[in-house]
C-alpha cells in the first residue's frame, strides 16, 4: 500500500477551491491591521450572488414525482433529456449529436472529466496539457499514471488569441502525446481561443491522430461578441477523436444539482459508460430532469447574467491594472481573472492565507494551474458585485503590506 | 490507447442491471407463447412500489433555499451533516467516529466504493472478493489493474453463517492479500455473516495486517431480528485498516437523490476526499440536506418497511423452493434473491433476454457474480408484491419450458 501512499500525497486538495479551511495556519506572518469588509470566497462563484435558473427547483420536482423512471435511469441518463440536449448542444455547437450513442450525463463536468480521462489514458500515455489550464487537469494525468507534457501558453503576450505555443503543440504530438485536453475559455485566464488556433489544433489532431477533450464549460459566457470558435463545429478533424464537455454548473449556478455532460465520440462515450456504472451509476436520476431548463432560459436571462459579469470583470480589472506591480489579462470569457503580482516577500501560500485570515478574502494560488505560476493567483469574479470590488482592494493593499 | 480499448472491452454492463436495453435480442429463441402480466425489473428496487423516506423532498427543497453553503460544501461533505450522520451512524455501528476525519460523503454508494477501492488498491494490488458478492466489486479490482483472489462461500451450506470458507480466506491474506472487500448482507445472496464468520474475519484481517471493506449497504434490512454483527462494533481491529459503507438509496428508496456515507479508517477517507476531488467534487449538495431524514424516519416506517419486504420474500421464496429442480436459500436480510436453476438447454443470457422479451420479466444473470453461476440469476424483490409474486410464477413457466 506504500505506492499509493505515495501517490496521494501528491494529489494535494489542501490548496483546491472551497478546501481552504483544512489548511495549517499557525505560522502565517499577519503584517499590519486586520482589514475589516464583508468576506469573498473567490475560490468559486457564488450562488446567492447569482442563483440557478429560475424554475430549476420546480423541475427537479416534477422529476422527483416521475418515480421509478427518473430515479433509476440508463447509466448514460435517461434517454428522452439525452434526446433534448442533443437537439440543443448540436445547435449551440454547429455539429450534429447522435442522442443514442454520441452523448452521455454525468455528476458535474468534473464527472465528465474523471471519465473522459479515464476512458482515453492509462499508465504511461501521454497528455499535452496547456500551462496554465484547470488544475484538475494535471491531477488526472498523475492519478491515471500518465504522463504530462506541458505546452506553454502566452496569455500576456500581445498576439490575437490565447497564445498557445501551437510549435510546441505540434512537436508534443509528433513526440506521441495520444491525447490533447484543454479548455477553452481558458481556466485560469479567461483567454478564448482564436478561430485559427482552433484550426491548427483540429489539422494537428488530424495529421497526427491525436484524440482531443475540449472542456467548454464557460463556451456560454463570451463578452462583447468575442468570436468563438467551437472545434467539433469546424469539421476538421475525426469526429470519432474529440470528445466535447460542457455543463450547467457555472453561468447558469446549477453546481448543487451536479450535472455535466460529454458529446461527440461515441467510442469514447462506450467507454465512459462503463466507468459510469462502477464510479457512481448515474447523474442523480432526479437532478437529472433539471436539464430541461438549460438552454431553455427565460427570454433574456442569459444577457443579463453575461452582462452583469462583464460589468464586475471590469471594475476588477481596472482596480488591479492601476495596482502598482500587477499584470493582468482582461478575459473575453468565463468568471475566472488570474493576475500577476509583483514580487512579494513570503510564500504564495502563506500569502494566500494570510490574505484569507487577515481580510477574509480567499483565493486559489497559482501554482495549482503549473508549478511556475507561483506569483499569480486566480479569482472567480461570479459574485456580489460591491463586495467583490471591495475585496479586490484589500487584496491589492495586501500585496502592498507584502512586497520585496 | 489499444490497453485502454481491451480494459474497457471486459468492463461489460449489457448485463448489468438496468442496462438490458442495450441488448442485442436479434436470434434469441421464443418458446411457447407470450407469457402476458405486469412487467417486472428484478433488476433493482421499484421506487413507485417503496416510495422514498417522507419529508425527503421537503428537506431537498430546504438544501435549496440554503444557496451557496449547500450547493459547495467541502468535498467530504457538509461539516454538520457529517456531524449528524457520525452521531447516528456510531451509534448504529457500535463504534465512534469523529466528523471531522473519520467520514466522508459520497454520490451514492457506489461513489463510496469506488472511492475506496481507488484509495486503497493499485497496479497488482491483491484483493480478496468473496463469490458470489455484488458484481462491481469484480469489476473495480479490475480497472483499478489489481489481481482478484476470489474466496468461495457455500451460501447453500447446512450450517450456520454464511459459509465464507474462513480457510480460503486466511490463505488468501497469507498469500499476500492487501484488501478484503465483502457485503454484508451478502449481495446477491441475502444471506448474514454470523458473529463468529465477522469475529474471524476482524482476527484474520488483524494478523495478517490486511485493509477491510465492509458494504453494510443493506444491514438496516434485517429479517426475523436475524443477529447482525458490524465488524467495526466489535473493536477488534485496526480501526484505520477499516472502512464501513453505507448508504440511504436501497431500503429508504432514496437512489434518486445518489447519496452514500463511508467512515472508518481517517486516512484512508483522507485519500478518498483527494479523489472525490477529480472524480466528481462533492455529493450533490442540494442531495447532501436529504441525509437529515436518514435514520430519523418517522417512528414504525422502517419496521413496517422491512415487514412488508419479509412478505414478499416469503411469497416467492415458497414459489421458487416448490418450482422442480430449483435450488433457493432464504435469505436473512436485503432485498435480493439468488435462486439456482435446474439445467436449462440455452445460455444463461439467452435465457434471460428471452425471459425479458416473452415474459416482461428482467433479472441479473449470475455470472455477474462469478463466472460460476452460469445457472444462477439475482432477483431484486423490492417490487409491487403481486406483481413480483406473478411475474416469479412466469419466470418458473419458462425455466420449465427450456429444461434440458
Amino acid at each position: 500500500m506504500n505506492n499509493i501512499s505515495e501517490k496521494f500525497a501528491k494529489l494535494g486538495v489542501g490548496s483546491a477551491p472551497g478546501q481552504e479551511a483544512l489548511q495549517q495556519t499557525g505560522s502565517v506572518e499577519l503584517r499590519g491591521a486586520r482589514l475589516e469588509g464583508v468576506p469573498v470566497d473567490f475560490s468559486h462563484g457564488d450562488v446567492n450572488a447569482f442563483p440557478p435558473i429560475p424554475g430549476s427547483l420546480e423541475t427537479f420536482t416534477d422529476g422527483f414525482h416521475c418515480g421509478a423512471d427518473q430515479a433509476y435511469t440508463p447509466y448514460r441518463g435517461k434517454r428522452s433529456i439525452r434526446a433534448g440536449l442533443a437537439r440543443k448542444l448540436a445547435e449551440f455547437t454547429g455539429a450534429p449529436i447522435d442522442p443514442e450513442r454520441e452523448i452521455i450525463l454525468t455528476p458535474g463536468t468534473q464527472g465528465a472529466l474523471f471519465l473522459a480521462m479515464g476512458a482515453n489514458i492509462g499508465s504511461g500515455d501521454k497528455v499535452a496539457i496547456v500551462e496554465p489550464d484547470y488544475f484538475a487537469n494535471r491531477k488526472l494525468v498523475e492519478f491515471f499514471d500518465a504522463e504530462l507534457v506541458p505546452v506553454q501558453m502566452d496569455y500576456f503576450g500581445a498576439g490575437k488569441g490565447s497564445g498557445l505555443d501551437l510549435t510546441a503543440l505540434e512537436d508534443s504530438f509528433r513526440n506521441g502525446v495520444s491525447l490533447f485536453l484543454f479548455s477553452n475559455p481558458n481556466n485560469p485566464t479567461g483567454v478564448v481561443y482564436s478561430r485559427f488556433e482552433i484550426t491548427a489544433i483540429a489539422n494537428l489532431a488530424e495529421k497526427y491522430g491525436v484524440n482531443v477533450i475540449a472542456d467548454e464549460l464557460y463556451a456560454r459566457q463570451i463578452f462583447e461578441d468575442h468570436a468563438y470558435t467551437h472545434l467539433r463545429g469546424l469539421g476538421l478533424m475525426d469526429p470519432d477523436k474529440l470528445l466535447t464537455i460542457i455543463g450547467p454548473s457555472k453561468t447558469e449556478s446549477l453546481s448543487g444539482f451536479r450535472l455535466g455532460v460529454a458529446f461527440g465520440s461515441a467510442a469514447m462515450i462506450e467507454r465512459m459508460e462503463k466507468l459510469q456504472a462502477i464510479v457512481s451509476l448515474r447523474a442523480a436520476g432526479y437532478s437529472q430532469a433539471v436539464f430541461a431548463n438549460w438552454f431553455s432560459e427565460p427570454g433574456g436571462w442569459m444577457a443579463e447574467r453575461v452582462a452583469m459579469h462583464q460589468a464586475i470583470r471590469d471594475d476588477i480589472y481596472n482596480v488591479l491594472r492601476a495596482a502598482e506591480g500587477f499584470r493582468v489579462r482582461l478575459p473575453e470569457g468565463g468568471s475566472y481573472l488570474f493576475p500577476k503580482m509583483p514580487e512579494i516577500a513570503v510564500s504564495l501560500h502563506d500569502f494566500c492565507k494570510a490574505l484569507r485570515l487577515h481580510a477574509g478574502v480567499t483565493v486559489t494560488p497559482g501554482t495549482e494551474f503549473g508549478p511556475q505560476f507561483s506569483g499569480s493567483f486566480r479569482i472567480n469574479f461570479s459574485q456580489q458585485h460591491q463586495a467583490a470590488v471591495a475585496a479586490i482592494l484589500r487584496t491589492v493593499e495586501m500585496v502592498r503590506r507584502y512586497r520585496v
